[in-house]
């Protein structure tokens, strides 16, 4: 009886693996896609993509078994050649190649120039040939960090006690009430996209005491701007037992240091690519929504419209104002006005036109919004009826607190506007894979 | 300026805290939902509920300052108390109680008798008081095990070089064409639910070698049955510069090995309290589509009618066949006819009415499908064409392989059903926190 035991080891190795062996001199192999072709007459550089990053090959006329003809780019192939030390190939090494074997090879010439360090493309342009603009290692490297970054999630939030939950998309109906939802037929009944776990993420408190979920969420919005998706992934947590909404900014202030270290420590190579330097997370200041709103108009001299909600200018001007003034990467608004916040925002008791709410701004704009949840059933019930709402469609979510829940609360963070700020970058779609718009839906 | 300086440690204790802590005869603070009292008289058991298990903590007249009657089942509370090695309580040890806090109060008596080790309860009853059926503590350990699949997907893949990506669910055309697919209308537009995320894992084959993604896929299938659901969790990945489709299965086998071992470490409690030993992972068995068909024909004297598929009997028997004679809990079935495979799968150069391609049963249920890509351009749309298949919209897809792909391949687990079969369990529902089916939407 044939069976599988497990990994198959192979031959072929990566760039970590001759470097950390020391084979200076060795016979090894490589594979990779050729991402660009030097030819000098006699001596040719080929450079090969590897998941680790670029790998300089050179093909020697007399020592190379083949004709540099062969060899297109954008193919795949393996090459078995010596490791030569050399200090201004991209790894410290380069291989001379002895010989070749195709592995792949394309139809077609490349429609962009993904060898070029900075492509010299348009947004529209790299979107609309993804699968190849991609193979860029600056735009991959975005990518890479992004992986860090839910990864870190995660990995901090196994550690502080936190459960994973899977909930579902599909429902009857949101959260947040009917507007901006995705609306479907669901085998002949009425259904929507969810636009936040959020019902579901302060149910499941009720069981695991902490959970977290990281998956798609949708929202209609006919909104076109650089920093809205119309499906974007959300980073969710939500903990019970809490002494106050500070222990949910305590919580993502620890989330961002542990991941801010990973990507220092495992992403090292994508941060150097991008020329990033992860910002400070060792204290973010926090203030007050009105008082921020007053230090904003006092220090730029702007007047300051709408009292119950933050203008995206004034977002920016507060990130300024501490960037400015304190060295702060991120701060916290607290205490947002209760007529502007969802019906479960608990209201602050020291002064109920507040809630015990924040929004985590990043370089100036909101990456997060958190806050403490109301968690007794009638408390609950009398808020919905005094915002005239229905407790229809509600009854699953209701029960949980029926039958008693702790005080609790937690945060969504979107993970391409954390991205996007880390990496400098100024449109959200550059640092989300396949974008969803008003105008996208491929590839 | 007031700051935020990272997560605030708590005085409150967990089990592990005390445990490890050597705390006996000390007074600790601890909190957690009520689960259940039972009234002695001049004592009392007061059994918390905490994320990390049940904690028995002891009220006695003239030592605790409180009435036992403002203690509620289902309210949350935090007492203060001391520590009393006890070998009879569930973690060793007991606490006494001085002083009560109560943290929150149901507002109705429990629907379900959720403290009961096993709920006599019908599934039906279960999901449709899922916030409340979920507190019992054999129902969510099932689901602290399905979080540590996940986690073991993640963790071994990311030490094997893959990288994770986000997918949109929202597209205009789907992988797999266009039957049990859900339909919506995005900004007047027609769109769909991905039932995969096939082509874009492949695409990025092509950016990053290896990828994998966890979320959710759709299915609009009517199929009613155990192991079906029409929203459930994917575990994807796909890899490059592979030399064979073992090297897929070896892969996979790998991440089984990662997890078991990953389970018996660190969800150890949850194992043992749903007494389940982790399958055999150490070696595989692979068998022939045919051979395996003709086995189980021959040992259990069964007629086979469809030729190209398996039905879930024959399934069944594969895996009691495997298990009857090689002990094994887990079997790779390979080479399933080309007929009856998508498009982009590989046929076997050797006999090109079978692919390349593999099921993987866990205890007779499939679990897995995978197998090796077709990657050369022209192939696959010579393929594409055999089939009288149209490739609009799949321009995008094509792309990737018209400017060059590795060999490759992948696979997809149904995360539920690998659960299922871990834990024993007969419906596949019991595993999911909110099931999507023919008739449930809610809660």
């Amino acid at each position: 009886m044939k069976v599988i035991t497990g990994v198959i080891s192979k031959e072929t190795l990566e760039i970590s693996e001759i470097r950390s062996q020391n084979l200076n001199g060795c016979e090894v192999r490589v594979n990779g896609a050729v991402h660009t072709i030097r030819d000098m007459g006699e001596v040719a550089f080929i450079v090969l993509r590897k998941r680790e990053g670029l790998l300089q090959c050179v093909w020697e006329q007399g020592v190379s078994d083949f004709s540099l003809k062969e060899i297109k780019e954008a193919a795949t192939v393996e090459f078995a050649g010596i490791v030569n030390r050399e200090e201004r190939a991209p790894q410290g090494f380069e291989i001379r190649i002895r010989t070749a074997r195709i592995l792949s090879e394309p139809a077609e010439p490349m429609p962009l120039q993904i060898s070029k360090w900075k492509m010299n493309t348009s947004l529209e342009a790299k979107l609309n040939n993804r699968a190849v603009s991609l193979r860029n290692i600056r735009e991959r490297a975005k990518f890479r960090l992004q992986e860090g970054i839910t990864r870190g999630f995660r990995d901090f939030l196994y550690g502080q006690g936190f459960t994973e939950v899977h909930t579902p998309k599909l429902g009857a109906k949101s959260a947040e009430g009917g507007a901006n939802l995705f609306k479907l037929e669901y085998f002949h009944r009425p259904a929507i996209l969810q636009q936040s776990p959020q019902f579901y993420k302060q149910m499941m408190v009720g069981v695991f005491d902490r959970v977290f979920e990281t998956g798609p969420v949708f929202r209609a919005e006919k909104h076109n701007t650089k920093r809205h998706l119309n499906e974007y992934t959300s980073l969710d947590f939500e903990m019970g037992y809490i002494d106050s909404f500070e222990d949910i900014m305590a919580m993502e202030t620890g989330f961002l240091q542990y991941t801010m270290d990973l990507l220092n420590r495992e992403y090292a190579d994508d941060l150097e690519i991008l020329g990033i330097e992860t910002p400070r997370t060792d204290q973010i200041p926090q203030v007050r929504f009105d008082e921020a709103k007053q230090m904003v108009a006092k220090k730029y001299d702007r007047k300051f419209r709408n009292p119950f909600d933050l203008e995206p200018e004034e977002e920016f001007l507060i990130g300024k104002l501490f960037q400015e003034e304190y060295g702060a990467d991120f701060v916290f608004v607290t205490h947002y006005p209760s007529k502007k916040s969802p019906f479960y925002a608990m209201d602050d008791t020291a002064d109920p036109t507040y809630t015990l709410s924040f929004d985590l701004l990043f370089r100036g704009l909101e990456i997060t919004t958190g806050g403490q949840r109301i968690h007794d059933y009638h408390e609950l019930l009398a808020k919905i009826s005094a915002r005239g709402m229905e407790t229809e469609g509600m009854e699953h979510y209701l029960a949980a607190f029926k039958h008693g829940m702790p005080p609790h609360g937690g945060l969504g963070i979107g993970l391409e506007r954390l991205t996007m700020h880390l990496i400098g970058e100024e449109n959200v779609r550059e640092v989300t894979l396949f974008p969803r718009d008003l105008s996208r839906l491929e590839p």
